[in-house]
């Protein structure tokens, strides 16, 4: 049997290094603390414990639990309670466990127009019918919503309510309170995937929809993937105590255990220490520069493009002018050395083609402007 | 609202000091290798390269599916190829994936009886329905298999082909070969849990049904957790290449990246280093030692007990005389500060009512002695 070479690969992504691809929702590897987090690992061995390695508490570690609902304390405002937090490798895998628990194959779920592309793919995993609610300016159209409710009820409503993905859009705090009504009024669930909260660079979002995780029916997804690194695969749900405790007697926990003790072990110095808040300064320095230079980029190079400044998260939402197809100039764009996400990917119904998603977190700031410089010549050579 | 009191537990069991709980398939926290992850760990980050905390390869970090086969390939004795893994976070997790990608809710599969019984617990969240096909000595019975075929095709078969949980039986040579056959002709997976098969004490079994994975329909289960640390959750899946990839192209890895690349990046200086073989033979030893002491035991304090000394695993499997009733005795041997776990945990069909299951890997030899003398105690208790 012939095999392919074998991909050496430690990295999702293999970018080619000749092209700026602008679509990579990703940190820069150079920004991921490898120096704190190995200083956080070397810690939590010299302890000398043994217990990190071992099964770990289904809800996830009570130690770590503890150090996180007192970050969440503060950076969110209000109250977190351990008891409320689940421990989860990440949101994606939230997304997962929540399809399996809260959800069965056929069910109809709601998602947002545009919404997370990727998460897209987890539901179809799962057998389930996405219908989108669009979004504007305030997030999510709880117009929109009330109406679709007339037509059907779904299982779950997934909602990125801050510095949405893609379209940088936050809900504005009287929708997050109207969702909740709705929710509370027909009965559904609010999977608010909730990853980008922390990253503001130009004043404060409102509340999480964490907030209402206790009273209400909502599921709070947050991560240490945009925060801190990736590899880690750590995250948490905040819900309600007794739906915390729901997934840790699920039979995965049961049979495995918590999903990482041994990486929550480690982060949890991280939380005691300040160690995270002073890498999130760090992170939200770099990054609101380089929204800066990408902005400054799009009025130099893609003066006919119109978006609005994020104020926080990973992305900008841009349209193109006139009837581009920010798709079916991919191929072209390569040509030019750059790429994108194209507005086609995060649409369930082939709409938003005359947008497309940039990224100011994987790349510095000049290979930023560098690459939206050839975005523009790429667009420059197709105009009539 | 009144909360309960945290608890404040990094361990999934909290096993009251003052009982000796033989039930419990865990190993000891003291033979958890805390010093050589430790040293695995600093290597890691002493290496400079930030990758491995970024969102990870799909299939698994390819340099770790490099060191993995290396690593199989040498301890199962056959040819395995990096491109044939997909690395997971334990065979639990894999179990879920399975359950999502190879399975819809309702569908039948077939499970041993008796069988691991949070499998079970996986599997009914995914609202699979499990048939009993009966275990002997020479493990499942093809026999029962194939008449069971006649009547219904499962989506998939679970077996734990060798030292199984918690029958200790192994699945003979011929026998893998008959299974492999059926699997074929009737168009069915066969999922073979072989997380026990690194722990042989007594010669060695036939070789692992991942010998199948490549040509025929095997999903073949492996982990870290019995022969390293079950606090890493890692493990993988050893299956056709073409199988190995859609598990990578399936949405929650497009979204989340690899499961594990932190954690696996770490264990990789171990596999790199033998310092995992050299992990497993002081395993054995110890395992093998306890497993004489806990044959024994049992001569000395339960005569009237059946038992066969397992080959090779984490268990016993034990037979009480009469019509004894495990779970019935619960209760009583609770005051006798002894437990274990009870043979109707492992049926389907609430069989096996005399049968207990009895594990030898997390205490060490005097508690185990002195267990068993407490459930001799016990049982002669409750003699006519």
């Amino acid at each position: 049997m012939t095999r392919p070479p074998i991909p050496n690969q430690t990295t999702q992504l293999h970018v080619d290094p000749s092209v700026i691809d602008l679509g990579v929702g990703q940190p820069q590897l150079s920004l991921l603390p490898l120096e704190r987090l190995g200083q956080a690992a070397a810690l939590r061995f010299a302890a000398g414990a043994h217990d990190f390695l071992q099964y770990g508490a289904e809800q996830g570690d009570g130690y770590f639990r503890l150090a996180l609902a007192e970050f969440l304390n503060q950076g969110y405002g209000f109250p977190v309670h351990p008891d409320q937090l689940f421990i989860t490798n990440g949101a994606s895998s939230a997304l997962a466990l929540i399809c399996t628990l809260y959800a069965r194959p056929g069910d109809t779920i709601f998602v947002e127009e545009p919404t997370y592309f990727l998460a897209l793919r987890i539901f179809a995993d799962y057998g389930l019918r996405p219908v989108a609610i669009p979004v504007d300016e305030d997030g999510l159209s709880v117009t929109a919503l009330e109406a679709a409710l007339q037509h059907s009820r779904p299982a779950f409503l997934y909602t990125i309510p801050t510095y949405q993905n893609p379209s940088t859009n936050t809900l504005s705090a009287e929708r997050r309170t109207r969702l909740v009504e709705l929710s509370r009024e027909y009965d559904f669930w609010v999977v608010a995937d909730e990853v980008y909260h922390f990253l503001q660079y130009r004043g404060a979002p409102p509340p999480a929809l964490g907030l209402h995780a206790e009273q209400d029916r909502v599921l709070s997804l947050g991560s240490f993937s945009k925060i801190l690194a990736p590899g880690l695969r750590l995250g948490w749900i905040l819900t309600s105590p007794e739906r915390a405790a729901a997934f840790a007697h699920s039979g995965l926990l049961a049979s495995g255990g918590g999903l990482n003790p041994f990486t929550s072990s480690i982060v949890r110095s991280l939380l005691d220490d300040g160690g995270l808040q002073t890498h999130i300064a760090e992170l939200k320095q770099v990054y609101t520069q380089r929204s800066e230079t990408l902005a400054n980029a799009l009025r130099n190079h893609l003066p006919e493009a119109n978006f609005h400044l994020p104020q926080g998260g990973y992305f900008f939402w841009v349209r193109l002018p006139g009837n581009l197809d920010a798709r079916a100039i991919m191929p072209h764009a390569e040509q030019f050395k750059v790429a994108y996400r194209p507005g086609a990917f995060f649409s369930t119904q082939q709409g938003l083609a005359n947008y497309l998603r940039l990224s100011f977190t994987y790349y510095p700031a000049g290979l930023i402007e560098q690459g939206v410089a050839r975005l523009g010549r790429c667009l420059r050579s197709l105009a009539p």
